[in-house]
């Protein structure tokens, strides 16, 4: 290759096949994170890839296949760190702060996948999803098992109240991640920005204690105990960033 | 007009231009959650509507103004329903468990609209809604001043334990909503119809029974008003229905 362009190289199929194939998912997540399953176009990702379009299909069979590959990126290490966490020997109420605290991070270190994965939740609304099942039984089931035997022990121990755990679980999802979906709406209201720094680190420490009022029989005790945990530093799951991210900020902020 | 079937009749222009005007956003309303906002039709919503495309836009100027028509036909009845709540002379603690179950009753009763909305909430992420700056002024501001003075009101007067206002609202319409927006995933994960009427009852207790929780000063006092106020009939805000509602329906459960 003479190319001397860093910009204008484009990858070959040999050499360099997991580097190809980490550009073209980066290069795919930020595309469609802009513009939605439908709107993402694949010239325009092999372009910014730097890749041709005949490589892009060599790696990834349809746009549907490198959606799920770029899906795939977000949630293995989300769900791997999340079982993590429950699967320690910590008391039931560390495990579940534990818990909302990890799965608050992973998202506000990558909020543009908050929106694949809201778009994805919409294709399944319609009956269009060909990805929902399979990220059901690889990577939600496992967790959700693990909840539920966490708040199971957590009641039974007197730790937490008596809950309905299958309706409190969907409760603390939500309350975790429904402020970057949100977000549209909130920087509107209250003319501000969702996603700065000093945002995220208040609505982490609202979502503990949000959680931990309405979760633990001595509320005092749960409160003491997220107010102790929310001032951790946040270590956010290494989630492959989008390839150019500030284009998306960018957007967002129109 | 000659025609006998119903079926094939097309509204005229004149003499009934409310009837055709609702026949039209009950058949966009339909479309544009069975196909997003991207994806629906034009004509397909005609044909639908059993009107010709020419009148469709003669009443609509494009798909979205037509759009914005069909949020502004389930936004406008539903915020006026919760102002009408939160302005009573009720406790704090009364209007904050009434706003939640006329929020958690109207979208119950019409579930398509929620799909409409996130999509909405998805547009404005990549900077393309031309819609939210309307929403948020004319309805969600309203609604959101009256919430923050109920939940000053209530802390003041010692009902409800010492929150941080700002960030208690996403999470009690988080509680509310994103249940609506889950639905697939809880699907697959519990093997149940989450939009089934006992389904719908149960979250509908446990909305008020987590938001009670993590509220009031007096826990036991919360959890004793959301149980009863739980028990009485869900009085749905009157939203009109989209044209074939058994349709979405039937593509939710593929």
């Amino acid at each position: 290759m003479s190319s001397t362009s860093p910009k204008a190289r484009k990858f070959g199929s040999r050499g360099q096949p997991e580097a190809t194939r980490e550009a073209i998912l980066r290069a795919a997540s930020t595309e469609f994170a802009m513009e939605g399953l439908a709107g993402a176009r694949m010239d325009a990702i092999a372009r910014a890839a730097h890749v041709n379009k005949a490589l892009l299909y060599y790696y990834f069979h349809d746009k549907d296949a490198l959606y799920g590959a770029v899906l795939d990126q977000f949630l293995r290490p989300l769900f791997s760190r999340l079982s993590e966490v429950l699967d320690g020997s910590a008391s039931p109420g560390e495990k579940i702060l534990g818990y909302a605290l990890a799965h608050f991070d992973t998202i506000a270190g990558a909020p543009h996948y908050a929106s694949l994965f809201q778009s994805e939740m919409m294709s399944a609304g319609r009956g269009v999803s060909p990805h929902l099942g399979e990220m059901v039984e690889r990577y939600a089931r496992p967790v959700f098992v693990r909840l539920q035997a966490t708040l199971k022990e957590g009641v039974e121990n007197g730790q937490f109240r008596q809950i309905d755990i299958l309706q409190f679980i969907p409760s603390m999802v939500a309350t975790i991640v429904f402020y970057f979906v949100a977000a549209p709406m909130l920087r509107r209201l209250r003319g501000f920005e969702p996603f700065s720094p000093q945002a995220i680190r208040s609505r982490r420490v609202a979502v503990l204690d949000h959680i931990a009022a309405a979760l633990f029989t001595d509320r005092e005790e749960g409160l003491r105990l997220a107010a102790q945990l929310a001032e951790s530093e946040a270590s956010p799951t290494a989630i492959p960033q989008p390839a150019t991210h500030h284009r998306v900020a960018a957007r967002r902020t129109k």
